[in-house]
Protein backbone atom coordinates (compact mmCIF):
# COMPACT_ATOMS: atom_id res chain seq x y z
CA UNK A 1 0.00 0.00 0.00
CA UNK A 2 1.95 3.07 1.20
CA UNK A 3 5.11 3.84 -0.23
CA UNK A 4 7.37 5.60 2.10
CA UNK A 5 8.98 8.64 -0.15
CA UNK A 6 11.77 9.73 1.38
CA UNK A 7 15.10 7.24 0.60
CA UNK A 8 16.49 5.42 4.06
CA UNK A 9 20.15 6.07 3.40
CA UNK A 10 21.77 5.84 6.98
CA UNK A 11 23.14 2.38 7.57
CA UNK A 12 23.42 3.36 11.44
CA UNK A 13 19.63 4.40 11.98
CA UNK A 14 18.14 2.55 14.73
CA UNK A 15 15.55 1.24 12.46
CA UNK A 16 18.15 -0.36 9.92
CA UNK A 17 19.67 -1.57 12.93
CA UNK A 18 16.56 -3.59 14.15
CA UNK A 19 16.02 -5.20 10.58
CA UNK A 20 19.30 -6.30 10.36
CA UNK A 21 19.18 -7.68 14.23
CA UNK A 22 16.58 -10.56 12.69
CA UNK A 23 19.47 -12.68 12.02
CA UNK A 24 19.17 -13.86 15.42
CA UNK A 25 16.36 -16.00 16.92
CA UNK A 26 15.91 -14.08 20.20
CA UNK A 27 15.90 -10.94 18.28
CA UNK A 28 12.86 -12.49 16.03
CA UNK A 29 11.52 -14.72 19.06
CA UNK A 30 11.59 -11.02 21.26
CA UNK A 31 10.56 -8.59 18.45
CA UNK A 32 7.81 -11.10 17.17
CA UNK A 33 9.30 -10.48 13.26
CA UNK A 34 11.40 -12.48 11.35
CA UNK A 35 13.36 -11.44 8.38
CA UNK A 36 12.43 -12.54 4.13
CA UNK A 37 15.49 -12.20 1.94
CA UNK A 38 16.32 -12.12 -1.68
CA UNK A 39 13.21 -11.99 -4.52
CA UNK A 40 12.29 -15.34 -4.99
CA UNK A 41 11.04 -15.47 -0.99
CA UNK A 42 10.15 -11.97 -0.82
CA UNK A 43 7.43 -12.94 -3.73
CA UNK A 44 6.39 -15.69 -2.88
CA UNK A 45 5.37 -14.07 0.14
CA UNK A 46 4.07 -11.37 -0.99
CA UNK A 47 1.60 -13.71 -3.05
CA UNK A 48 0.14 -15.88 -0.75
CA UNK A 49 0.58 -14.60 2.48
CA UNK A 50 0.39 -10.50 2.77
CA UNK A 51 -1.33 -10.98 5.88
CA UNK A 52 1.81 -12.09 7.08
CA UNK A 53 3.83 -9.56 5.50
CA UNK A 54 4.93 -5.85 7.44
CA UNK A 55 7.42 -3.97 5.69
CA UNK A 56 9.26 -4.10 1.97
CA UNK A 57 12.57 -2.66 2.01
CA UNK A 58 13.69 -1.91 -1.42
CA UNK A 59 16.81 -1.08 -2.74
CA UNK A 60 16.49 1.82 -5.21
CA UNK A 61 19.60 3.48 -7.39
CA UNK A 62 19.05 7.71 -8.56
CA UNK A 63 18.33 7.46 -12.14
CA UNK A 64 17.65 10.61 -14.08
CA UNK A 65 16.68 12.34 -10.72
CA UNK A 66 14.74 9.52 -10.05
CA UNK A 67 14.57 6.65 -7.05
CA UNK A 68 14.39 3.37 -9.05
CA UNK A 69 14.21 -0.59 -7.86
CA UNK A 70 17.65 -1.85 -8.35
CA UNK A 71 15.89 -4.29 -10.90
CA UNK A 72 12.76 -5.06 -12.70
CA UNK A 73 12.01 -8.40 -10.59
CA UNK A 74 11.94 -6.37 -7.50
CA UNK A 75 9.55 -3.41 -9.29
CA UNK A 76 7.25 -5.95 -9.89
CA UNK A 77 7.10 -7.36 -6.20
CA UNK A 78 6.79 -3.66 -5.09
CA UNK A 79 3.86 -3.48 -7.66
CA UNK A 80 2.55 -6.53 -6.79
CA UNK A 81 2.41 -5.17 -2.91
CA UNK A 82 0.70 -2.49 -3.47
CA UNK A 83 -2.64 -4.62 -3.76
CA UNK A 84 -2.15 -5.30 0.11
CA UNK A 85 -1.57 -3.23 3.47
CA UNK A 86 2.10 -3.48 3.06
CA UNK A 87 4.46 -1.16 3.89
CA UNK A 88 7.21 -0.19 1.69
CA UNK A 89 10.42 1.66 2.38
CA UNK A 90 13.11 2.36 -0.29
CA UNK A 91 17.20 2.26 0.82
CA UNK A 92 20.18 3.07 -0.16
CA UNK A 93 22.46 0.36 -1.41
CA UNK A 94 24.32 0.83 1.79
CA UNK A 95 21.50 0.14 3.87
CA UNK A 96 20.73 -2.81 2.03
CA UNK A 97 23.78 -4.26 2.59
CA UNK A 98 23.34 -3.45 6.62
CA UNK A 99 20.40 -4.83 6.57
CA UNK A 100 21.25 -8.55 4.34
CA UNK A 101 24.10 -10.42 2.52
CA UNK A 102 21.71 -12.57 0.66
CA UNK A 103 18.96 -9.63 -0.40
CA UNK A 104 19.48 -9.36 -3.92
CA UNK A 105 17.85 -5.82 -3.89
CA UNK A 106 14.71 -6.88 -1.76
CA UNK A 107 13.63 -8.07 2.08
CA UNK A 108 10.68 -8.28 3.50
CA UNK A 109 9.78 -8.14 7.33
CA UNK A 110 7.16 -10.71 8.22
CA UNK A 111 5.24 -10.90 11.39
CA UNK A 112 5.74 -13.86 13.24
CA UNK A 113 2.45 -14.74 14.66
CA UNK A 114 0.70 -14.62 11.11
CA UNK A 115 3.13 -18.05 10.26
CA UNK A 116 1.61 -19.91 13.45
CA UNK A 117 -1.04 -22.54 12.31
CA UNK A 118 -3.20 -24.23 15.07
CA UNK A 119 -2.78 -27.93 14.75
CA UNK A 120 -6.74 -28.24 15.04
CA UNK A 121 -6.91 -25.65 12.51
CA UNK A 122 -5.43 -27.75 10.01
CA UNK A 123 -7.81 -29.48 7.37
CA UNK A 124 -6.76 -32.84 6.70
CA UNK A 125 -8.55 -34.49 3.19
CA UNK A 126 -8.92 -37.92 2.52
CA UNK A 127 -5.31 -39.17 1.24
CA UNK A 128 -3.77 -35.97 3.03
CA UNK A 129 0.00 -36.64 3.63
CA UNK A 130 1.82 -34.97 6.05
CA UNK A 131 5.86 -34.56 6.49
CA UNK A 132 7.73 -34.86 9.73
CA UNK A 133 10.79 -33.90 10.37
CA UNK A 134 12.86 -34.69 14.14
CA UNK A 135 15.41 -33.12 14.77
CA UNK A 136 16.66 -31.76 12.31
CA UNK A 137 19.15 -28.93 12.76
CA UNK A 138 20.48 -28.19 9.68
CA UNK A 139 18.82 -24.76 8.11
CA UNK A 140 19.50 -25.02 4.72
CA UNK A 141 18.54 -29.16 4.93
CA UNK A 142 14.92 -27.49 6.20
CA UNK A 143 14.62 -25.38 4.09
CA UNK A 144 15.32 -28.03 1.35
CA UNK A 145 12.68 -30.91 3.14
CA UNK A 146 10.01 -28.34 3.28
CA UNK A 147 10.23 -27.44 -0.57
CA UNK A 148 10.17 -31.30 -1.22
CA UNK A 149 6.94 -31.59 0.84
CA UNK A 150 5.25 -28.77 -1.28
CA UNK A 151 6.19 -30.02 -4.14
CA UNK A 152 4.57 -33.67 -3.04
CA UNK A 153 1.33 -31.49 -1.95
CA UNK A 154 1.66 -32.34 1.39
CA UNK A 155 -0.79 -30.95 3.36
CA UNK A 156 1.34 -29.25 6.23
CA UNK A 157 5.34 -29.54 7.45
CA UNK A 158 5.65 -30.72 11.10
CA UNK A 159 9.01 -29.89 12.84
CA UNK A 160 9.47 -32.40 15.89
CA UNK A 161 11.60 -31.80 18.89
CA UNK A 162 14.82 -29.99 18.89
CA UNK A 163 14.85 -28.61 14.85
CA UNK A 164 16.22 -25.52 13.96
CA UNK A 165 14.21 -22.37 13.86
CA UNK A 166 11.62 -22.98 10.90
CA UNK A 167 12.34 -19.24 10.42
CA UNK A 168 16.37 -19.03 10.46
CA UNK A 169 16.61 -16.73 7.53
CA UNK A 170 18.84 -19.32 5.34
CA UNK A 171 15.79 -21.78 6.21
CA UNK A 172 13.80 -19.82 4.80
CA UNK A 173 15.49 -18.82 1.50
CA UNK A 174 15.96 -22.82 0.87
CA UNK A 175 12.67 -23.09 1.02
CA UNK A 176 12.51 -20.70 -1.93
CA UNK A 177 9.11 -19.78 -1.07
CA UNK A 178 7.35 -23.07 -0.22
CA UNK A 179 7.31 -21.57 3.71
CA UNK A 180 4.44 -19.80 2.33
CA UNK A 181 2.80 -21.93 0.34
CA UNK A 182 1.85 -24.82 3.35
CA UNK A 183 2.05 -24.71 7.29
CA UNK A 184 4.69 -25.65 9.07
CA UNK A 185 3.94 -26.20 12.75
CA UNK A 186 6.70 -27.11 15.54
CA UNK A 187 5.79 -30.07 18.11
CA UNK A 188 7.53 -32.13 20.54
CA UNK A 189 7.68 -35.74 20.16
CA UNK A 190 4.68 -36.79 22.33
CA UNK A 191 2.63 -33.59 20.77
CA UNK A 192 3.39 -34.81 17.57
CA UNK A 193 2.21 -38.55 18.33
CA UNK A 194 -0.77 -37.11 20.21
CA UNK A 195 -1.41 -34.90 17.32
CA UNK A 196 -1.58 -38.08 14.68
CA UNK A 197 -2.95 -40.82 17.40
CA UNK A 198 -6.20 -38.37 17.94
CA UNK A 199 -6.90 -37.91 13.94
CA UNK A 200 -6.06 -41.43 13.39
CA UNK A 201 -3.58 -40.49 11.37
CA UNK A 202 -1.15 -43.62 10.93
CA UNK A 203 2.88 -42.65 11.22
CA UNK A 204 5.40 -43.96 8.85
CA UNK A 205 8.84 -44.05 9.47
CA UNK A 206 11.20 -43.32 7.07
CA UNK A 207 14.01 -45.40 8.28
CA UNK A 208 17.25 -47.78 7.25
CA UNK A 209 17.86 -49.62 9.81
CA UNK A 210 14.62 -50.72 12.15
CA UNK A 211 14.83 -52.08 15.44
CA UNK A 212 16.46 -54.91 16.96
CA UNK A 213 12.23 -56.52 16.32
CA UNK A 214 11.31 -55.05 13.23
CA UNK A 215 12.92 -54.97 9.88
CA UNK A 216 12.26 -51.80 7.66
CA UNK A 217 9.18 -52.20 5.10
CA UNK A 218 10.96 -51.76 1.35
CA UNK A 219 9.06 -48.62 -0.55
CA UNK A 220 8.76 -50.34 -3.73
CA UNK A 221 6.70 -53.24 -1.60
CA UNK A 222 4.51 -50.81 -0.07
CA UNK A 223 3.99 -48.64 -3.47
CA UNK A 224 2.54 -51.56 -4.92
CA UNK A 225 -0.05 -52.33 -1.88
CA UNK A 226 -3.30 -49.89 -3.35
CA UNK A 227 -4.49 -50.51 0.92
CA UNK A 228 -1.19 -48.59 1.68
CA UNK A 229 -2.00 -45.58 -1.13
CA UNK A 230 -4.84 -44.87 0.38
CA UNK A 231 -6.39 -42.92 3.38
CA UNK A 232 -3.90 -39.91 5.25
CA UNK A 233 -0.50 -40.63 6.71
CA UNK A 234 2.17 -38.78 8.02
CA UNK A 235 5.88 -39.58 7.32
CA UNK A 236 8.43 -39.34 10.28
CA UNK A 237 12.35 -38.28 9.17
CA UNK A 238 14.92 -38.65 11.29
CA UNK A 239 17.66 -36.54 12.14
CA UNK A 240 20.45 -35.86 9.41
CA UNK A 241 23.14 -37.86 11.19
CA UNK A 242 21.38 -40.02 13.69
CA UNK A 243 18.23 -40.83 11.85
CA UNK A 244 15.41 -41.63 13.98
CA UNK A 245 16.00 -43.65 17.77
CA UNK A 246 14.82 -46.79 18.79
CA UNK A 247 11.96 -45.09 20.97
CA UNK A 248 10.78 -43.02 18.27
CA UNK A 249 10.81 -45.86 15.78
CA UNK A 250 8.92 -48.22 18.30
CA UNK A 251 5.78 -45.37 18.66
CA UNK A 252 5.32 -45.68 14.54
CA UNK A 253 2.83 -47.70 12.62
CA UNK A 254 5.09 -48.88 9.92
CA UNK A 255 8.73 -48.31 8.84
CA UNK A 256 9.85 -47.98 5.32
CA UNK A 257 12.85 -47.74 3.63
CA UNK A 258 14.27 -46.75 0.20
CA UNK A 259 15.99 -48.88 -1.41
CA UNK A 260 19.91 -48.70 -2.19
CA UNK A 261 20.54 -50.71 -5.76
CA UNK A 262 24.38 -49.33 -6.17
CA UNK A 263 27.07 -49.26 -4.08
CA UNK A 264 26.16 -45.69 -2.32
CA UNK A 265 25.70 -46.18 1.29
CA UNK A 266 22.80 -44.04 1.93
CA UNK A 267 21.02 -40.76 0.70
CA UNK A 268 20.94 -37.87 2.28
CA UNK A 269 18.27 -36.40 4.30
CA UNK A 270 17.44 -33.91 1.34
CA UNK A 271 17.14 -36.41 -1.30
CA UNK A 272 15.61 -39.13 1.00
CA UNK A 273 12.29 -36.87 1.65
CA UNK A 274 12.09 -35.79 -2.14
CA UNK A 275 12.09 -39.41 -3.12
CA UNK A 276 9.63 -40.67 -0.36
CA UNK A 277 7.38 -38.15 -0.58
CA UNK A 278 7.45 -37.31 -3.62
CA UNK A 279 6.65 -41.74 -4.97
CA UNK A 280 3.69 -41.90 -2.11
CA UNK A 281 2.29 -38.45 -3.86
CA UNK A 282 2.85 -39.96 -7.60
CA UNK A 283 1.49 -43.55 -6.10
CA UNK A 284 -1.30 -42.31 -4.33
CA UNK A 285 -2.49 -39.37 -7.50
CA UNK A 286 -1.79 -41.86 -10.13
CA UNK A 287 -3.16 -45.00 -8.14
CA UNK A 288 -5.40 -46.04 -10.82
CA UNK A 289 -2.94 -46.13 -13.76
CA UNK A 290 -0.71 -48.01 -11.79
CA UNK A 291 -2.51 -51.46 -12.07
CA UNK A 292 -0.41 -53.16 -14.95
CA UNK B 1 51.92 -51.21 1.01
CA UNK B 2 55.15 -49.36 1.67
CA UNK B 3 54.92 -46.68 4.24
CA UNK B 4 57.20 -43.66 4.05
CA UNK B 5 58.34 -43.84 8.03
CA UNK B 6 60.01 -40.10 7.70
CA UNK B 7 57.00 -37.33 8.25
CA UNK B 8 56.68 -34.88 5.61
CA UNK B 9 56.95 -31.61 8.16
CA UNK B 10 57.83 -28.76 5.54
CA UNK B 11 54.40 -27.28 4.06
CA UNK B 12 57.00 -25.53 1.58
CA UNK B 13 58.11 -28.42 0.38
CA UNK B 14 58.10 -29.47 -3.71
CA UNK B 15 56.09 -32.64 -2.90
CA UNK B 16 53.74 -30.78 -0.95
CA UNK B 17 52.97 -27.94 -3.57
CA UNK B 18 52.48 -30.22 -6.14
CA UNK B 19 49.87 -32.11 -4.38
CA UNK B 20 48.00 -28.83 -2.96
CA UNK B 21 48.26 -27.70 -6.62
CA UNK B 22 45.92 -30.67 -7.49
CA UNK B 23 43.10 -27.95 -6.77
CA UNK B 24 43.74 -26.73 -10.14
CA UNK B 25 42.18 -28.23 -13.14
CA UNK B 26 44.92 -27.11 -15.23
CA UNK B 27 47.32 -28.78 -12.77
CA UNK B 28 45.11 -32.40 -12.65
CA UNK B 29 45.21 -32.24 -16.52
CA UNK B 30 48.97 -31.23 -17.02
CA UNK B 31 49.80 -33.61 -14.31
CA UNK B 32 47.71 -36.68 -14.87
CA UNK B 33 46.80 -36.54 -10.82
CA UNK B 34 43.97 -35.39 -8.78
CA UNK B 35 42.92 -35.13 -5.57
CA UNK B 36 41.08 -36.75 -2.89
CA UNK B 37 39.83 -35.22 0.14
CA UNK B 38 38.36 -36.89 3.58
CA UNK B 39 37.83 -39.75 5.01
CA UNK B 40 34.63 -40.91 3.31
CA UNK B 41 35.70 -40.89 -0.45
CA UNK B 42 39.74 -41.64 0.22
CA UNK B 43 37.97 -44.91 1.83
CA UNK B 44 35.81 -46.00 -0.93
CA UNK B 45 38.55 -45.28 -3.08
CA UNK B 46 40.56 -47.29 -1.54
CA UNK B 47 37.89 -49.90 -1.64
CA UNK B 48 36.63 -50.22 -4.87
CA UNK B 49 39.27 -48.28 -7.34
CA UNK B 50 42.55 -48.96 -5.63
CA UNK B 51 44.45 -49.25 -9.26
CA UNK B 52 43.18 -45.81 -9.31
CA UNK B 53 44.68 -44.48 -5.82
CA UNK B 54 49.00 -43.56 -6.10
CA UNK B 55 49.64 -41.99 -3.15
CA UNK B 56 47.76 -41.66 0.52
CA UNK B 57 48.97 -38.84 2.70
CA UNK B 58 47.97 -39.58 6.16
CA UNK B 59 47.79 -36.43 9.14
CA UNK B 60 49.50 -37.68 12.52
CA UNK B 61 50.26 -36.81 15.72
CA UNK B 62 53.11 -37.67 18.48
CA UNK B 63 51.73 -39.71 20.98
CA UNK B 64 53.95 -41.11 23.56
CA UNK B 65 57.12 -40.90 21.01
CA UNK B 66 55.15 -42.79 18.20
CA UNK B 67 53.38 -41.19 15.02
CA UNK B 68 50.26 -42.12 15.00
CA UNK B 69 47.32 -41.40 12.54
CA UNK B 70 45.28 -38.59 14.19
CA UNK B 71 41.82 -40.98 14.38
CA UNK B 72 40.87 -44.32 14.32
CA UNK B 73 38.75 -43.64 10.80
CA UNK B 74 42.20 -42.56 9.43
CA UNK B 75 44.11 -45.14 10.80
CA UNK B 76 41.40 -48.24 9.58
CA UNK B 77 42.06 -46.10 5.84
CA UNK B 78 45.72 -46.34 6.37
CA UNK B 79 45.01 -50.55 7.27
CA UNK B 80 43.04 -51.37 4.50
CA UNK B 81 45.34 -49.75 1.99
CA UNK B 82 48.40 -52.21 2.97
CA UNK B 83 46.89 -54.78 0.52
CA UNK B 84 46.97 -52.62 -2.56
CA UNK B 85 49.97 -50.75 -4.12
CA UNK B 86 49.48 -47.21 -2.62
CA UNK B 87 52.26 -45.43 -0.79
CA UNK B 88 51.90 -44.10 2.75
CA UNK B 89 52.80 -40.64 3.47
CA UNK B 90 52.41 -39.32 7.34
CA UNK B 91 52.37 -35.71 7.08
CA UNK B 92 52.40 -33.09 10.16
CA UNK B 93 49.02 -31.03 10.83
CA UNK B 94 50.93 -28.31 9.18
CA UNK B 95 51.53 -29.95 6.22
CA UNK B 96 48.09 -31.28 5.96
CA UNK B 97 46.35 -27.83 6.45
CA UNK B 98 48.80 -26.30 2.65
CA UNK B 99 47.60 -30.16 0.90
CA UNK B 100 43.72 -28.86 1.43
CA UNK B 101 40.98 -27.42 3.75
CA UNK B 102 38.80 -30.42 3.87
CA UNK B 103 40.71 -33.17 4.37
CA UNK B 104 39.88 -34.12 7.85
CA UNK B 105 42.88 -35.91 8.26
CA UNK B 106 43.16 -37.63 4.52
CA UNK B 107 43.88 -37.12 1.36
CA UNK B 108 44.89 -39.22 -1.83
CA UNK B 109 46.23 -38.59 -5.18
CA UNK B 110 44.94 -40.77 -8.09
CA UNK B 111 45.75 -41.39 -11.31
CA UNK B 112 43.71 -39.54 -13.67
CA UNK B 113 44.17 -42.17 -16.79
CA UNK B 114 43.19 -45.06 -14.61
CA UNK B 115 39.49 -43.19 -14.17
CA UNK B 116 39.01 -43.03 -18.17
CA UNK B 117 36.67 -45.27 -19.24
CA UNK B 118 35.97 -46.32 -23.10
CA UNK B 119 32.67 -46.33 -23.69
CA UNK B 120 33.21 -49.55 -25.60
CA UNK B 121 34.22 -51.21 -22.71
CA UNK B 122 30.46 -50.20 -20.71
CA UNK B 123 28.85 -53.51 -19.80
CA UNK B 124 24.68 -52.86 -20.57
CA UNK B 125 22.59 -55.34 -19.00
CA UNK B 126 19.01 -55.48 -19.55
CA UNK B 127 17.38 -52.81 -18.11
CA UNK B 128 20.73 -50.82 -17.46
CA UNK B 129 19.44 -47.05 -16.64
CA UNK B 130 22.47 -44.52 -17.70
CA UNK B 131 22.26 -40.75 -16.18
CA UNK B 132 23.22 -37.96 -18.25
CA UNK B 133 23.73 -34.41 -17.16
CA UNK B 134 23.96 -31.45 -19.83
CA UNK B 135 25.64 -28.93 -19.33
CA UNK B 136 25.96 -29.45 -15.20
CA UNK B 137 28.29 -26.39 -13.84
CA UNK B 138 28.25 -26.28 -10.47
CA UNK B 139 30.42 -28.57 -8.66
CA UNK B 140 28.05 -29.78 -5.81
CA UNK B 141 25.26 -30.84 -8.00
CA UNK B 142 27.29 -33.15 -10.18
CA UNK B 143 28.27 -34.61 -7.20
CA UNK B 144 24.95 -35.04 -5.78
CA UNK B 145 24.14 -36.55 -9.12
CA UNK B 146 26.23 -38.84 -9.28
CA UNK B 147 25.41 -39.91 -5.91
CA UNK B 148 21.89 -40.30 -6.57
CA UNK B 149 22.87 -42.28 -9.84
CA UNK B 150 24.76 -44.78 -7.66
CA UNK B 151 21.96 -45.17 -5.26
CA UNK B 152 19.79 -46.07 -7.98
CA UNK B 153 22.31 -48.35 -9.15
CA UNK B 154 22.61 -46.72 -12.78
CA UNK B 155 25.50 -48.53 -15.16
CA UNK B 156 27.02 -45.38 -15.89
CA UNK B 157 26.87 -41.39 -15.66
CA UNK B 158 27.87 -39.38 -18.70
CA UNK B 159 28.45 -35.78 -18.35
CA UNK B 160 27.48 -34.10 -21.85
CA UNK B 161 28.35 -30.83 -23.48
CA UNK B 162 30.66 -27.86 -21.15
CA UNK B 163 30.45 -29.73 -17.72
CA UNK B 164 32.02 -28.93 -14.74
CA UNK B 165 35.14 -31.71 -14.50
CA UNK B 166 34.10 -35.04 -12.83
CA UNK B 167 37.47 -35.05 -10.96
CA UNK B 168 37.19 -31.28 -9.34
CA UNK B 169 38.02 -32.03 -5.26
CA UNK B 170 34.50 -30.56 -4.51
CA UNK B 171 32.47 -32.43 -6.71
CA UNK B 172 34.53 -35.58 -5.25
CA UNK B 173 33.60 -35.01 -2.27
CA UNK B 174 29.80 -34.02 -3.15
CA UNK B 175 29.78 -37.83 -4.61
CA UNK B 176 30.42 -38.99 -1.12
CA UNK B 177 32.36 -42.38 -2.59
CA UNK B 178 29.84 -42.66 -5.39
CA UNK B 179 32.35 -41.59 -8.37
CA UNK B 180 34.25 -44.56 -7.28
CA UNK B 181 31.67 -47.18 -7.44
CA UNK B 182 30.14 -46.52 -11.11
CA UNK B 183 32.12 -45.36 -14.54
CA UNK B 184 32.03 -42.00 -14.89
CA UNK B 185 32.51 -40.72 -18.86
CA UNK B 186 32.31 -37.04 -20.16
CA UNK B 187 31.30 -36.78 -23.86
CA UNK B 188 30.02 -33.89 -26.40
CA UNK B 189 26.20 -33.60 -27.41
CA UNK B 190 26.86 -35.33 -30.93
CA UNK B 191 29.19 -38.08 -29.24
CA UNK B 192 26.62 -38.56 -26.50
CA UNK B 193 23.56 -39.19 -29.38
CA UNK B 194 25.50 -41.55 -31.55
CA UNK B 195 26.62 -43.49 -28.50
CA UNK B 196 22.75 -43.77 -27.70
CA UNK B 197 21.69 -44.32 -30.95
CA UNK B 198 24.85 -47.36 -31.50
CA UNK B 199 23.15 -48.89 -28.84
CA UNK B 200 20.01 -48.94 -29.37
CA UNK B 201 19.43 -47.21 -26.10
CA UNK B 202 16.13 -44.88 -26.45
CA UNK B 203 17.11 -41.54 -24.59
CA UNK B 204 14.40 -39.82 -21.84
CA UNK B 205 14.93 -36.39 -21.58
CA UNK B 206 13.58 -35.38 -18.15
CA UNK B 207 11.92 -31.49 -18.92
CA UNK B 208 9.11 -29.95 -17.51
CA UNK B 209 8.34 -27.55 -20.60
CA UNK B 210 9.19 -29.94 -23.87
CA UNK B 211 8.85 -28.30 -27.44
CA UNK B 212 6.40 -25.91 -29.11
CA UNK B 213 5.03 -29.55 -30.89
CA UNK B 214 5.36 -32.18 -27.76
CA UNK B 215 4.02 -31.65 -24.63
CA UNK B 216 6.31 -33.53 -21.59
CA UNK B 217 4.89 -36.94 -20.35
CA UNK B 218 3.97 -37.00 -16.94
CA UNK B 219 6.01 -39.79 -14.70
CA UNK B 220 3.59 -41.40 -13.33
CA UNK B 221 1.86 -42.46 -16.39
CA UNK B 222 5.45 -43.71 -17.62
CA UNK B 223 5.60 -45.50 -14.54
CA UNK B 224 2.42 -47.22 -14.79
CA UNK B 225 3.52 -48.39 -18.30
CA UNK B 226 5.18 -52.47 -18.04
CA UNK B 227 6.50 -51.16 -21.42
CA UNK B 228 7.95 -48.32 -20.62
CA UNK B 229 9.83 -50.15 -17.72
CA UNK B 230 12.08 -52.53 -19.85
CA UNK B 231 14.77 -52.27 -21.65
CA UNK B 232 17.60 -50.13 -21.03
CA UNK B 233 17.21 -46.29 -21.30
CA UNK B 234 19.03 -42.61 -21.02
CA UNK B 235 17.86 -40.13 -18.89
CA UNK B 236 19.13 -36.85 -20.05
CA UNK B 237 19.06 -34.03 -16.99
CA UNK B 238 19.53 -30.41 -18.28
CA UNK B 239 21.61 -27.59 -16.41
CA UNK B 240 20.75 -26.50 -13.80
CA UNK B 241 19.46 -22.71 -14.62
CA UNK B 242 18.38 -23.43 -18.05
CA UNK B 243 17.20 -27.14 -18.70
CA UNK B 244 17.64 -28.68 -21.39
CA UNK B 245 16.88 -26.33 -25.30
CA UNK B 246 14.93 -27.40 -27.83
CA UNK B 247 17.86 -28.45 -29.99
CA UNK B 248 18.66 -31.35 -27.73
CA UNK B 249 14.96 -32.25 -26.51
CA UNK B 250 14.21 -32.86 -30.25
CA UNK B 251 16.99 -35.62 -30.69
CA UNK B 252 15.17 -37.16 -27.43
CA UNK B 253 13.01 -40.36 -27.93
CA UNK B 254 10.63 -39.14 -24.99
CA UNK B 255 9.97 -36.42 -22.89
CA UNK B 256 8.95 -36.92 -19.28
CA UNK B 257 8.41 -34.38 -16.08
CA UNK B 258 7.92 -34.97 -12.76
CA UNK B 259 4.74 -33.73 -11.63
CA UNK B 260 4.43 -30.93 -9.03
CA UNK B 261 1.42 -31.32 -6.74
CA UNK B 262 1.66 -28.39 -4.55
CA UNK B 263 2.68 -24.71 -5.45
CA UNK B 264 6.43 -25.24 -5.59
CA UNK B 265 7.41 -23.82 -9.08
CA UNK B 266 9.88 -26.55 -9.58
CA UNK B 267 12.55 -28.88 -8.11
CA UNK B 268 16.11 -28.54 -8.61
CA UNK B 269 18.48 -30.77 -10.29
CA UNK B 270 19.48 -32.56 -7.68
CA UNK B 271 16.05 -33.35 -6.40
CA UNK B 272 14.65 -34.05 -9.89
CA UNK B 273 17.74 -36.17 -10.68
CA UNK B 274 17.09 -38.75 -7.39
CA UNK B 275 13.37 -38.54 -7.75
CA UNK B 276 13.49 -39.47 -11.37
CA UNK B 277 16.21 -41.66 -10.85
CA UNK B 278 15.01 -43.88 -8.26
CA UNK B 279 11.43 -44.16 -9.27
CA UNK B 280 12.62 -45.81 -12.68
CA UNK B 281 14.90 -47.60 -10.67
CA UNK B 282 12.65 -49.15 -7.91
CA UNK B 283 9.92 -49.66 -10.99
CA UNK B 284 12.05 -51.98 -13.00
CA UNK B 285 13.40 -53.52 -10.02
CA UNK B 286 9.96 -54.34 -8.30
CA UNK B 287 7.66 -54.04 -12.01
CA UNK B 288 6.40 -57.75 -11.26
CA UNK B 289 4.69 -56.73 -7.78
CA UNK B 290 3.73 -53.10 -8.96
CA UNK B 291 0.30 -55.28 -10.62
CA UNK B 292 -2.55 -53.94 -8.47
Amino acid sequence: MPINTRVIDNPKSERVRRVADLASRKTRERSGRFLIEGPQSVREAVRWRPDAVQDLYVEVTQALGNDRPVSLTVQRIEDESQDSTIYVHHVTSQVMARISKDSQGIVAVGNLAAMETDPDDLELRGDALIAAFWQVRDPGNAGTVIRAADAAGCAAVILVDDCVDRLNPKTIRSTAGSLFHIPVLTMSTDGFFAFAHDRNVPVWAADVYGTPDRTPEQLPAVLADPKARKGPKAVLFGNEARGLETGELERCNRIVSIPIYGKAESLNLGTSAAVMLMSLAMSSHAGTILAV
